[in-house]
Parts: C-alpha cells; sequence; structure tokens
C-alpha cells in the first residue's frame, strides 16, 4: 500500500486558455479510479456503494455504476435529490436524518419516488420522525442503524444497535443492516489499519446483536477510501468509499492513493510576484478551501514545484511561498492538488473534463450547495 | 473600540420551519451596520466603496450604496459582471487582474459596460495585459496601482509605485490613484492600530511618489473593516471594508463589530446525540468552512451555549463538544455565528433575510462561486 509512497506527483497537462480559477478532472483518471475499486471489491465478493459527496455528479455518479458500483451513497436529502432527478434508483444516505420540518416531506418524496432507498439512524427519536415522515406510504422504509467504529461523531455503540432496530421496526420500519464510517483512518496513516478493525469488528458485534434480537441485517456497510481494501470481506459486504474516483492530497500522503490516481486539480494563475520570496495565485480560500490536515504544510500542493508552499490564503489570493528561487512566472497556470477533495468541489459549479491535455467537456456539479 | 469586548453575543431569533443548514441573515442588523459605517465617514469626508465579496449579493450592494456608499469593490472579474448585470455602475476590482485568455474580453467587455469601472494593478506586465485588453476602446481603462502596506501578500513597494504608474500611463491607461489592503490587522487586536497606520503611511508615500513623477492620485484608498476607521483621513480619501456589513466571530473578537451588529448566522439543527459529551449539528465543513484564526477556538460560535465548543467538522457534520453537561437536545435548531463571513456566504446560494425573526425573503448569493 505504500509502495507508491515516494513516487512523484506528476501534474496533468493543461489545455491552453482556461479561466482561472477552474476545477479540472482528468477523465481517463476517474475511469482508472472508478474500475480499479470497483474490481477489487467484486473479486470479493463485497458491494462498492460508492459515496457521490466526493463529486456531486450525476454524471460521475453514472459512470461509477457503470464500473460496478451498486447503487450509490448521498450525506444529505439534497444531494439524493439530484441524483434521483438523474435517474439513479438506489440510494443510500448515509446520515442521522433528522425527519422533522421541511425535511419530513422531502424525504417522504424521495422515499416515494426512488426504486431503492435507505436513511441512517442513530437515535430512537429520529425513528420516530422517520416513521411518521412517511406514515401512510405504500412500503416501509429502508433504514440502516449507524454504529461508530471508534470516529466518535455519529452512530450507536454496538450494544445499543438492537434496541435502536427493534424500536425501529416496530414502528413500521424495514431494518436493512447496519453502517459505520471510521472517520479516525484519516488522522494519520498508521490509524489506518486499526481503523478498519474497528469497523469490521463494531459492525460484526452490531449485526450480531441483530441477529441475537431476532432481527437480520442483510446489509453491512463500511465506508472511506482509506479502509476500502481493508474492511471488505468478513460480516463487512458493502464498502461506501468516495475520495477514490477523484484522489487528493491528503489520501496521497495516508498511501490512500497512487500518484497516477489524482484526478482533480485546480488551475491557477500567478497574478503577482511583487513581494520578494513568494507568487501569489488566483486561487484562495474560496476555491482551494482551508482543509488541511495536520500531516499536510500548506493548503494544497503546486505538482510542478514540490518544495512551493501554498502558506496563506485570502478568498481569492493563495501566498505561494518559494523556498528556493525557482517558482512559476508571472502568468503562468499551474495545477493545485487539494488537500482534500471533497469540500473543494464544492466551490465550483462545474467540472472542465480533460483527457490527454484536451478540453472534453464541462460537467456540472450538479448537486453544488447541496448541503442539507 | 473594545467596549463592548464582554458583552454577551446573543443569536437571533430564529423563525421556526428553518430547513438547515441555513444561512440566515437578520435584516435590521444589516441596516443599521450599513448606516452606521458610512456615517462615520461621511463625517469625515471620506467615500465608503464596501466590497461585496462578503456578501455577493445585488441586493444588499444596492442596500449599501442607498445608505450612502459611493460605487463598490469586488474582488474578481466574475463578480464585477454579476454587479455590473444587476445595474451597479460604479465598480473597482481590487485585484491585481491578468487580463490574459478569456480575460482579456471580459474585461474588455465590462470596460465598455460599466459608466465607471477600474481594476488594480501591481505589476508592468500587468499593466502591459490590461492596456492589450482594452486596446481600441472608446475611453481608457481606469487603474489604481497597488501598494503592499506591510501585509506581504499583492501591491509593490511605495517607491515603486511611480515606475508602474508611469508605464500604465504610457500604455495609454488612466492612473486613478493608489490603494492597499491591511490584511495584517486581521491577526491579532493589538495589531489593527499599527496594519492602520501602515496603510495611511505607504498610500501617502506612494501618492507623493507619483505627484513627484508629474501623475495625480486622486484616489487614496485603503481597505479592511478593522481599519476602517483608523485609516480614514489624512490622505487616505476611500475605505473599501467589506465585512462590516455581516459581522462575524473573527471581527468580534478584534473588537471591531459590536455585539448587536452580527447579522449573519448559520442555523443548524442537531441531528445527533449518540457520542456522550457532544451533539452533531448538520452544519459541518461544507456550511461553516475550515477558516480559524488562531485566536479562535473551534469552527463558530453556538451562541445560545457558548461554552459548547465546535470542535471538528466533517462534510456535513459539525461536533459540538460540551464542556458542561448543557447543550442543545437532538432536534434543536441552533444559531451559530460563522468565523470568517466571507467563504461561509460563498457555501449557499441564498439568505434566508429575517426581521424579528420572522422570514421577509430569499435573497439570492448572485455571484456565488465567482472566483475569478
Amino acid at each position: 500500500m505504500t509502495a507508491f509512497a515516494g513516487a512523484p506527483v506528476v501534474p496533468p497537462v493543461l489545455p491552453s486558455g482556461l479561466d482561472t480559477p477552474t476545477l479540472v478532472i482528468d477523465v481517463d483518471v476517474v475511469e482508472a479510479n472508478a474500475r480499479r475499486l470497483a474490481g477489487a471489491l467484486d473479486a470479493r465478493g463485497v458491494r462498492l456503494r460508492p459515496h457521490v459527496k466526493t463529486h456531486k455528479s450525476v454524471r460521475l455518479a453514472r459512470l461509477q455504476l457503470g464500473a460496478g458500483a451498486k447503487g450509490i451513497t448521498v450525506g444529505n436529502l439534497g444531494e439524493a435529490e439530484v441524483m434521483a432527478a438523474g435517474g439513479i434508483d438506489d440510494i443510500f444516505v448515509a446520515y442521522p436524518v433528522w425527519a422533522d420540518g421541511p425535511k419530513a416531506g422531502r424525504l417522504r418524496a424521495l422515499h416515494d419516488a426512488v426504486r431503492r432507498f435507505a436513511v441512517g439512524v442513530d437515535s430512537i427519536p429520529g425513528a420516530e420522525r422517520l416513521a411518521a415522515a412517511v406514515a401512510g406510504t405504500a412500503r416501509p422504509l429502508r433504514v440502516l442503524v449507524e454504529i461508530d467504529p471508534g470516529n466518535g461523531r455519529t452512530g450507536v455503540a454496538p450494544n445499543r444497535a438492537a434496541d435502536v432496530a427493534l424500536t425501529a421496526r416496530s414502528l413500521g420500519l424495514s431494518i436493512d443492516g447496519v453502517f459505520a464510517f471510521a472517520g479516525h483512518a484519516y488522522r494519520r496513516r498508521e490509524a489506518i489499519a486499526g481503523a478498519a478493525s474497528d469497523e469490521m469488528a463494531t459492525l460484526a458485534g452490531a449485526a450480531a446483536a441483530l441477529r441475537r434480537a431476532g432481527l437480520e441485517a442483510p446489509v453491512v456497510s463500511a465506508g472511506s477510501t482509506p479502509t476500502a481494501l481493508l474492511a471488505a470481506g468478513g460480516e463487512v459486504n458493502e464498502i461506501r468509499a468516495g475520495t477514490y474516483l477523484l484522489g487528493d492530497r491528503q489520501l496521497l500522503a495516508l498511501g490512500s492513493v497512487r500518484p497516477d490516481g489524482l484526478a482533480a486539480w485546480v488551475a491557477a494563475t500567478v497574478v503577482s510576484t511583487s513581494v520578494p520570496g513568494q507568487v501569489v495565485v488566483d486561487a484562495g480560500a474560496k476555491s482551494l478551501t482551508k482543509d488541511q490536515p495536520d500531516y499536510l504544510e500548506g493548503y494544497g500542493l503546486v505538482a510542478a514545484y514540490p518544495d512551493a508552499v501554498i502558506d496563506r490564503l485570502f478568498d481569492y489570493h493563495g501566498i505561494v511561498r518559494l523556498p528556493h528561487a525557482a517558482g512559476p512566472r508571472l502568468g503562468e497556470v499551474v495545477a493545485i492538488l487539494p488537500n482534500h477533495a471533497c469540500p473543494v468541489v464544492d466551490q465550483f459549479d462545474s467540472f472542465v473534463a480533460i483527457r490527454k491535455g484536451e478540453v472534453v467537456g464541462t460537467w456540472p456539479v450538479d448537486a453544488r450547495g447541496r448541503s442539507g
């Protein structure tokens, strides 16, 4: 997994005439990434249900389904609505949806419209609202109980899973299984194997608890790109990785994406070289975001100048410190690898799709800004 | 200026039935903020040309103009295009626009369409491209030379201002004056007075250098909300503050906005309380952003629970640590004060505008995502 850790990052050949800052994706790389993970999971008999919050694009979701994914994962009802409108008919909302107020009607409409629709739940009051929202509809709403694998975010402890599931069933909901997200895998490379074990163990424990309570758990779903291949197997029969499709600098540092698997780049132009020791590019906090894990220096990688550090971000200015003299010239367009692809994609209305340095299309980020 | 530093922050009364996460603005507060700064600057004979990158809203820009602002400032051509399409006819792009490729045509179209249009420049090659882009148009393009007041971002040293200005004039550009942005005022409260002095001194030096070179500098423009009132006067005859209109947690900590001047809030719902010692809200990194100056703890302030810390952000989850037992209940809607209003507004397609807890409209963030 770390065999490629020292390999250099080669930026894509950018088409000329880009209007920067622009989000560029290399479609050849996207397709290879889509096939690679789907194939590896298929070989283990594990379903891939990719999380589309990374790209928020109907077209890319379809590309994943075409490459072997079985259904998709979304992070909220807004993404589900966009994907459903795009014709995708198997959607899991991996989130403890609180179906109150306007969300009750939106949930019900999705439940009515989508062939296979499921949502997460991690509390009895949450289950009560879900049940109330879909009361009187033709079929029961599918739910998966969220289990906390040690990430400390959402999800119940494995020994609470049966309580929530039994209550949910008594409210008329259909128990599809259990799911977990081992976000603690992202803390550092050395944490990944443990996080994957945590996912497998807590999900197995929760599934066993459901069975002891007389319930079934047909879906046992783990997530995250770093843990995807490590957690796939045993009781785990579904993987919800997302960022694997585009790659980013964080995954590269974690050893979870290959240097030739980096598909998403921000193209930026050097607009100022007035202050010595640095250049300024036109990608700032509203393009690159201030997402910065503590193991990465700066707010992205200027791949052609790997010693350069994107030190400070203003809204529309990125300050690139040059420890050595070599840096891009005024007016040069550079490709920046984002630290974290997901929030960066959400800054842009569209991708400029390229193959071998040529523009092949402008693809909308359909669910941009859909965060609830 | 710090008389209100200890005053508590009172969250707005939120209307019921909000579909969270949602960006809410209190229009009464916005109007009071708009009048207060415009009035204070008017009393000193200094023009206010607000930076609209904070709100990206034609309606709010018009509100500022109605309250006494003279023209607006934008951060890029995209914002200028949106504001021009909204009928605003006096626009300064406070950015060293690199007018190459698609931007050359866009710049030319704006120059043709907007009654009073000006852009920043901080290099001779930049001036050459500006001149080439508007070659053959009916009137010269107005430019302001950017001066670095010690922020170390963009802008030339004061003693270089005349070189750039003389070259720009020889290229057929019209020299409108000089401008500076003292971003170093945001580093800490104690830095503000010095940053304001830096702005005034460097701008005065640059204006004097232009005069010695036989040029005029009718506009001497300083910026930033923290330094606005401190820098207004002497040679400085224009202020480009932006965030003053909405306020945010950073400005509050700097003593640059009053607790009753906080107009922009993210409404979020508690969706999970499964992990002890914390609650989880549905505002994550794609709503609150990871903007966090080192003098603020957490990614925003849950005003009704001031001891709570928004400790970790995932895309759609905000983890709110509760050092004491008291915290919001499952399903409760809370108002979160963002650390930095500008990038947060840019996550949302619209504002929910309220007055006294009642919704009075949904106002588009017209220039959302326009970053270049």
